[in-house]
């Protein structure tokens, strides 16, 4: 049996060798240029510093320039890097692909097509890096559904989606992967997963929005009631999207769905970005504020593809935009600077 | 057009006088015995202790001996009344029920027939005390979805379901109710929206599980992951109940079932009972525990009855309760004193 090499030594890199190396696998960790200051303390410290663990001692470490190194003897090639670097982490990849390899993708996020404008998912990203001679010959999952990676270092049980065209490569996967406390469903959406990932920051937002009106002084009761009416807005309005773009409602209304999207709801940062702006921050300053806590915020570019997607399906008819005023709140509220409070209301308005 | 009488001067019964004031309908607000001390408060103050709001102009208040005078030009009377009170209830109710008089119940619970064995839902158990003359000449109408009495109570936004067979009263009472912050959408699933809002309790008790085991000192992790685990397990094994019963799935999947969840799970006195639990409290010892902070807990009897429920549709070979791993460790929790760390460990186990 191959070896597995996870690219990414951030936190849900090294989370996903932890059920790996429960499993008796082998497992080849790389980090990018930015992980740097992380590899260099596991090797020295034998931990990972923002996960907080001891790094599973299955794992060998590979640094950025070790790459075609830490691609000898690779069955399965697992991206968890965030989903801006995947393109170039692809690129970089390719010439050490092996028919065959099965590459698993970690990341969640679109991608818009710089020439014809459409979205991609990161399985399309992905199949679009390989070489024509390699292209479906490589079988490729997508992994889906409520995993904190702190939670899977820490061993918290998780339940995961793998989704493949490949049933064979996602059972396969499904073997090197599960543990008693890591177990995954398996699907052919790859579409409804692919989608559900990248959507799911947009909507849960709207529940960081929540926390942060709740901040306010004159403020004295929780918002539990409107979380509940949003986070089920939520599903109404993704799986609305998800079934145009021809993946399953069933998807939706299941872990990488629901799933997901409630995990997100419980906190994080898209939860922290949300309640700055609850809370009356310009989505500037949420931004900033984001950036001096060095957390990423996936949301805020995703929010623009996702409502440009919706926007196109509107404009060709598959979709009326009017049916998703979660999404146009939201999208007004971070890119057209209205009040959350109004939005708010807007939204509940117009829910159906 | 008549007045709205509600009948219960708890949390949830003077909650729903706010919108129905909002909303320019005269309401009679009727206090069992038990709500003496809240009524008197009222009427001297116009203040309701526990929920912390003034009383809504449009009320007129009626003791408990007042209940003839409190039925007169009543069109809709609503029952806000704890599930076990409901049968008593009615029976002081029936003598002043007219023909035509809409009964709407909000009330959230299972009641085991004494004489069959089998369960029985709120509306169930109001029509067999309706007399013979009456029955099917007063529609009925059950409340389900995600509604804390508070946040009705100070107008957060709040969507719930409107259940009944009679489509027409089901519409008479949403313009009763509707107001721009609270809303509800119809549906002739009483069987669903009976079950989804008794059962699910049961389901989100083990969400408090997990805040229970994360406050453990040598647990160091967000259990979030699970508890995204536990949240689709238990819209599964609820969807499978309520479809064996007669229910329709979509009520399942929406607010009356996944948001009425969500909201239990966010906090309240079934969270706070599985907390304890998770903690590590005996059953005994959380039920004193929540007697001494005046807390009633119907996940308690609720769970015994849907086990029960679930063993008989088991027997019956229309369900399989190896199927329902949730119900059955949180059962395990609260009746055979079982642990709930090993309880949570097996029901992962067991989820497919």
């Amino acid at each position: 049996m191959g070896k597995i090499l996870v690219l990414g030594a951030g936190d849900m890199g090294t989370a996903l060798s932890v059920p790996l190396c429960q499993n008796k696998q082998e497992v080849n960790l790389w980090g990018t240029e930015f992980d740097a200051e992380v590899l260099e303390t596991m090797a020295r410290t034998g931990q990972h510093i923002r996960l907080g663990i001891a790094l599973p001692g299955c794992v060998t470490l590979f640094s950025a320039a070790e790459l075609e190194k830490a691609c000898q003897n690779v069955e399965v090639v697992v991206l968890a890097i965030a989903s801006s670097g995947i393109r170039s982490i692809m690129q970089r990849l390719v010439p050490f692909v092996k028919d065959g390899m099965i590459i698993v993708n970690a990341a969640k996020g679109l991608e818009e097509d710089s020439k014809t404008g459409n979205m991609l998912t990161m399985l399309d990203v992905i199949e679009s890096e390989l070489p024509e001679a390699l292209r479906g010959k490589n079988p490729m999952v997508t992994v889906g559904g409520p995993s904190i990676a702190k939670g899977v270092a820490e061993r918290v049980p998780t339940e995961v989606v793998f989704a493949s065209k490949d049933l064979a490569a996602a059972r396969h996967c499904q073997e090197v992967f599960t543990t008693p406390v890591y177990k995954m469903k398996i699907t052919t959406d790859v579409i409804g997963v692919g989608l559900c990932a990248a959507l799911k920051n947009v909507f849960a937002v709207a529940m960081g929005f929540c926390d942060g009106v709740e901040g306010k002084t004159d403020v004295r009761v929780k918002m539990h009631n409107l979380r509940a009416a949003l986070l089920w807005e939520a599903v109404v309005e993704l799986s609305k999207i998800v079934q145009t773009m021809g993946g399953k409602e069933e998807t939706v209304l299941g872990p990488a769905g629901i799933g997901d999207l409630y995990v997100t709801a419980l906190g994080g940062r898209t939860c922290l970005f949300g309640k700055m702006l609850g809370g009356g921050m310009s989505t500037e300053q949420a931004l900033e504020e984001m950036k001096n806590r060095h957390q990423t915020v996936e949301t805020y570019p995703a929010t623009k593809a996702v409502y440009k997607l919706a926007q196109m399906l509107s404009k060709n008819g598959k979709l009326n935009i009017n049916d998703s005023p979660l999404l146009t709140q939201v999208y007004a509220v971070l890119f057209e600077g209205k009040d959350v409070e109004a939005a708010i209301s807007d939204c509940f308005a117009a829910l159906q």
